[in-house]
């Protein structure tokens, strides 16, 4: 009598017949009038629950079974049987019932079945994975999670872990956390009575990272074709809807590439990765299609059948002054594009992704390439329709000296950056990369309104349960 | 003329006469008297480099390919070609070389064409990866990290991002990393002048996580099996070559398991981890068994030849009670075992691979499964020849007033643990999981004896180069 998983049982995987075991935690119970019970069985492998039919000549029908109540753990063993309803293709005909874990006091259990608000269900962050809702997001999650590492490894590409606590800040800019193992009830102090970080564990001030990028061009200019996928983190004081304090990122880094070489990485990446959950979880998404976002699947379903646009910056700023619209923000050469904007251009102009190329360089990153025409850098911005920015990327400044330039125009100490300026200086190469917000794809794919529910563990300012 | 990676040129996914171009950085060069030069070229994406046999018939070929040394960055184009000497099965017949990136100062570039001690390449860390030692370590590491991936999603395991920032600590010890964005120079204070930490960026005290553990159990009590892979810090102070602040940890966890359920894993894990590093990596392993460990090949095959043994922590006393053998520390029931027992246990008495079940319960976590003799718990350790402990794991207490009576006794405030108290009262079943430290895996795939060496960037006290 084996044990099977529900995803199991209901696919197929199993011959009709079979004597089973299924184990998990009770949805629902419906009793019949003619002496069965229903009892909707989930074990989170899939996200259907079985149905798992119980007679009232199990021994402990009345004592037990006709108690069960939405939570209770369950192993239910029995014949695996074609189904005569509607739904499930299969259920399981019981012939025992082990009742493993009760709800105390089901009244006050929180998690009833029924559809219950999100806000209240961050809250209950350790309970919440029980929900349909929650369980569909979690298996999506994985799944792109999943199809990321496959398809850098399929294509060449090493996972490299850059460090997450680090003294160097690579962007120049953000609100950093500290971290330290300093008494902060008694802080020493040196000479000048400044708090005295040679003390503290690194024998300096160190921070959590805020990317990756930096430290992972050293491995391009070894291996190529690398990328990370870890936490990073930004303590900014922004407690929206859209930004988290503690976010995994990925980013692709490739050697001897361009910016347009980045683009078609990121277009190829992004299909790869939608392709993958709806070949793999269309349990899920037709789920979030009913209770979440009506248009996720065909939203998806548009990306893959479109090709990218690609458009210059300056091209982009023509098309929007003489777009007729009334934006809340200016729109000039020289100023960012804001998401108005960039929906404006991938939903309304396009209507499919856009890859915006070539900003101003006075607002972008100093290590990003700067173009021909001295006042542009080889930048991009991914944009979709339904979300706006999803990537961001660019080529990186390949020339020590171009280098040199853009840092003193930032203010950058040189002698900090000494190791980075070694990469131009030993076999420098043209490079590229992208950086992708891992929360914002679950976002973008789930059709999430509040990206706390993207992660497993909501925290932010009056959310963090623990 | 197709752009390949060195792999394929070498791999033979290539037809031998194909005009190609490959990318990468100069070994070595050697010239001929013949007129040629032979010019190795590395670009990661294999142990090997490729030969580029350069004819000086090359325009660039006296000013520039004579000139090439270790570190250049070179684009090849020509034909390949089957190899004539020893070595390689192909080579490339250029009909172009361009330097696309020199090497300043090839006297000084650290990087010479010759081993160097692992230590001055700890300095030097930004550079390391494009030696043979750290471009094996990193491929071996990456391959590693994807088998684990791999192996949790077609066993049905889901990935969770348990929060790196926690206010709580799982094992109740250890010391933890302090996260904050208070300025240390202007701390604020409360009434009675501590610190006021309501006015930090979570509104409390926060740290950097020991172990996802916890967290990761509200996952498998409603998928079943769920897993961890992600960074967990230990602000420890040893600064040894066996322990790192900051490290990778493998978490799985499964529901419906006991101690037994737990040590099946481990081993199912453990040698499809290994059997895909002798499948997919020799290349590397390779140079591993010539420069580092004469045994690592060795190894890896004996421990998928073996059968995991298992025995009782009491039974594993007796044992090395009364093997005759000096040891430093004592052995006493009681006690927890050290390494030198740990090693004697796995190596000399029982020759494989030993799981290591129900120690006392006074030196395990207050979460581990008390058994019926009431003074053990249901805990295990892997140890495996050559290591000695490489995961560590155990049922989990699911029976709420066992769990409160031993909150009690380690002193634990339970309000702190409501969410985990939770568990227990919905639907709680029995279940397990383990942890295995990724770097400790990689140390003993690589037969490392600095872990240091197993992470892209070496960081610790005397060691931080960036």
């Amino acid at each position: 009598m084996a044990v099977v998983s529900v995803q199991q049982a209901l696919s197929g995987a199993v011959a009709p017949g079979s004597e089973i075991t299924v184990r998990g935690w009770v949805r629902t119970r419906r009793d019949s009038k003619a002496g069965l019970s229903f009892v909707n069985l989930s074990d989170g492998s899939c996200f259907d629950p079985i149905q798992v039919v119980a007679p009232n000549t199990l021994p402990n029908y009345e004592d037990e079974v006709r108690h069960l109540t939405s939570g209770c753990a369950v192993i239910a063993t029995g014949t695996l049987t074609p189904s005569q309803g509607q739904g499930q293709a299969f259920e399981v005909q019981a012939s025992r019932i082990e009742v493993v874990g009760w709800v105390d006091d089901p009244e006050t259990y929180p998690i009833q079945p029924k559809p219950h608000s999100l806000e209240f269900l961050r809250e209950v962050a350790h309970l919440r994975p029980r929900t349909n809702l929650f369980g569909a997001i979690t298996r999506i999650r994985h799944c792109l999670a999943q199809a990321v590492h496959r398809f850098f490894h399929e294509n060449g590409f090493f996972w490299i872990n850059t460090p997450i606590i680090t003294t160097s800040d690579a962007e120049g800019a953000g609100q950093m956390f500290r971290v330290s193992t300093l008494d902060l009830a008694n802080l020493p102090r040196d000479d000048e009575g400044e708090v005295d970080f040679s003390r503290d564990f690194f024998g300096k001030e160190a921070f959590l990272t805020v990317s990756g990028q930096l430290n992972v061009e050293a491995y391009c200019l070894a291996l190529s074709k690398v990328y990370t996928f870890g936490p990073t983190f930004r303590a900014e004081n922004s407690n929206t809807a859209r930004h988290l304090a503690e976010f995994w990122m990925i980013e692709p880094e490739i050697a001897f590439a361009d910016l347009n070489d980045d683009a078609n990485l990121a277009e190829a990446f992004l299909k790869h990765l939608f392709r993958t959950v709806l070949d793999e979880r269309m349990d899920d998404m037709k789920f979030i299609v009913e209770r979440v976002e009506k248009n996720a699947i065909a939203r998806l379903e548009n990306f893959l059948a479109s090709p990218f646009e690609r458009i210059d910056y300056s091209e982009a700023i023509t098309l929007l002054q003489k777009s007729g619209k009334k934006f809340e923000f200016p729109v000039e050469w020289g100023l960012d594009l804001q998401t108005e904007h960039e929906r404006w251009l991938t939903e309304e102009h396009v209507g499919r992704p856009v890859v915006v190329m070539n900003y101003p360089e006075q607002i972008k990153a100093f290590y990003m390439r700067l173009n021909d025409d001295g006042r542009t850098v080889a930048a991009m911005d991914v944009l979709a329709p339904g979300i706006g920015e999803i990537i961001g990327g660019s080529q990186r400044e390949e020339r020590l000296d171009v280098l040199d330039a853009r840092m003193a125009q930032f203010g950058l100490d040189p002698a900090q950056y000494q190791w980075y300026r070694d990469l131009r200086r030993y076999g420098t190469v043209p490079h590229a990369g992208f950086g992708l917000g891992f929360e914002r794809l679950v976002v973008y794919v789930c059709g999430l309104s509040n990206i706390r529910d993207a992660i497993p563990y909501p925290r932010a300012p009056g959310h963090a349960t623990f």
